[in-house]
């Protein structure tokens, strides 16, 4: 039988076949190292970062390719931005949903470097108010973070807001797109923002192992990485040069090989496709959902804007124990548990027992997520 | 015209047809994120990476598996090492053969951390005297970082020696194993290593995208990336537990699904076969050279131990100029220039024209070695 795959959010899957012929077409003809040689495969080779750049900048409508700099995933990029950017004695703001990738490291720095962070809640629905944002901002707030969807509820956050208040108030706007980048609409330009943290593996629809950073021109970061980087070899410190400044070492020609189709398939299907897709089949999730005794769902009401996410609780049921039945008994894979996200789950108290998380992909059918909506009738029978 | 690739000490080209098959197999069926559900595919995913921890670990003479941090790169393997190692103010010998990988965030922890480095000069073969380091370690050194062979001259470090003097001095052993990992035994109990850095693309005929860290049990590193893990999701700080600690952020599964079968393919030829059959082509190659007027050889002498690196320069010639034509007119694939590796070039005075490298790898042929030895004949002919 085969697997329905309903865990998008952690990682897409399948990928269009043009990605893994991408990949292998690499991996058999041209995986030299990039921008270490100038012979044929190397040149080959850095072709291919340039072209991943293009198409980047083409969705994120970022004016130069070269201000993204690849990133293995978006932990590190979201590592480059905060600990690169942050100074001592800095004011940090961010959403109280955002994933342990953007917290954690505040913490850090919070330990480390005297920064003070705020975090600030939204409501259970996972809305955020600009006011509430408006409120917290102090003479040394130098950044604001905020993850343009809630990778537990699936809420959207207010990014062109936040832009706005972020150039009323000469802050800097850092986004977390790991949820959106690929399915719905992240213009740089248009919603102001300075640093932007994406994933190459979920809504891009390309390998593990890619992601990357887009870093506004006007913001010197301290690289994250020290190391080679095929150019200015002589020089003991870092390269200013962009990408090369926040790229050091081997960079993953393959990967970015496969992510370059994955993106140029998004550019086909267009991202305000692809979003409308995946949110009728959440809306169609959660139509079935609600009619199920005992489910209760998380997150935005029944026609608000979200994305693919559909997080939900079986009363009396541990999270783990439902993805697990779904998983042994009927096939479906989703997530449980925490999703990285705690202060996230205090706020819709789902801290004791987590939340069964389902999310769609491009590729997800109706079908699909009536199966879905089969297995939950069925589990919740049991915990009646 | 098929190209004779000899830059296997950039990446190593072509990979053996399993580890493009497990590749696409892993994009295929099962490309979820490891460690981050419970459901089938995110499983399978999970044990491709335990995979490949075994396979390295029983490489490298690791005793626990998890005592392996995947990396993207060397270079982020070294940062984690040295970034997350050295304190405020300690004392650092290296070699002055190491890559600027090593070199480069030492040069930062100079100008941010109060640190002292000192780099103990080899002679011009490349060779590194015991001596010359035992008399640099003061009270305040904590670490000796080395590389395992030079990425310039291929000499090898006496590396069993360097641990046995960390050993008596309670100095902890880093080694770079960028030019070694699965060309040459590395045996970190045996040569007393502490923490090892390895790419997955060079000798071990992994994709690029991967490579990690040994980190000895009773060494506890600053990680450089905080962030979700999948495990311990409430807590604010990284979880103590290896290899999370070190891991933050999706992992390359691919990649690594790429990696075991290229470690694999090492441990059925052996190493010893692997680095046997390189030094008998590298030796071929500088027999030939020798006999070319014009041509210098860097680095070690014939007969010596070294690895598949024969660095030359041919008298009159830019390295530059000599890689271009040998790509241009006779397809032959080798590295020129610098080397990420300035210290190194100033000792065997190639800082002003570079040096041209050519490196083998295991499928490299003895005509491959006639072909770059018929070419550099004719070049050499025109800078008469």
């Amino acid at each position: 039988m085969s697997v329905i795959y309903l865990d998008h959010a952690a990682s897409s899957w399948p990928k269009p076949p043009e990605v893994l012929k991408a990949m292998h077409d690499c991996m058999d003809q041209y995986a030299a190292n990039p921008g270490r040689g100038s012979h044929e495969l190397a040149v080959k080779a850095s072709r291919v970062l340039f072209e991943g750049r293009k198409q980047l900048a083409k969705l994120f409508n970022i004016k130069n390719p070269n201000d993204i700099a690849y990133a293995h995933n978006t932990t590190f990029a979201l590592n480059l931005a905060i600990k690169g950017f942050i100074k001592e004695g800095d004011h940090i703001l961010c959403t109280a949903v955002e994933h342990n990738s953007v917290r954690r490291p505040l913490e850090y720095l919070k330990r480390t470097k005297n920064v003070q962070v705020t975090y600030v809640k939204t409501d259970e629905q996972g809305r955020l108010s600009l006011d509430d944002v408006r409120r917290e901002i102090t003479s040394k707030t130098s950044l604001i973070v905020s993850t343009h969807s809630s990778n537990l509820l699936g809420s959207i956050m207010p990014i062109e807001e936040l832009g706005q208040l972020c150039r009323e108030h000469h802050i800097k706007l850092l986004v977390d797109a790991a949820q959106t980048a690929g399915t719905m609409e992240v213009d740089v330009q248009k919603l102001g923002i300075h640093m932007l943290a994406f994933p190459g593996h979920k809504g891009l629809l390309g390998p593990q192992g890619t992601g990357g950073l887009y870093i506004d021109p006007e913001i010197d970061l301290e690289p994250l990485l020290h190391g080679g980087t095929g150019s200015q070899s002589e020089a003991a410190e870092q390269p200013d040069v962009r990408p090369d400044r926040y790229e050091a070492g081997t960079q993953n020609t393959v990967g970015v090989a496969g992510l370059v189709e994955g993106v140029k398939y998004i550019h086909q299907q267009t991202v305000e496709q692809i979003h409308a897709k995946e949110w009728k089949l959440t809306q169609r999730i959660m139509n079935g959902l609600m009619e199920i005794d005992g489910v209760t769902i998380l997150g935005p009401k029944i026609g608000q804007n979200k994305t693919g996410i559909v997080a939900f609780t079986i009363h009396g049921a541990d999270s783990s124990e439902v993805a697990f039945i779904l998983d042994q008994s009927f096939h479906i894979a989703v997530r449980a548990g925490f999703h990285c996200t705690p202060l996230a789950h205090e706020m819709v108290g789902t801290l004791e027992r987590g939340a069964v998380r389902a999310s769609v992909g491009c590729f997800t059918t109706e079908q699909e997520t009536d199966q879905l909506l089969y297995a939950v009738r069925e589990i919740a029978k049991h915990f009646k």
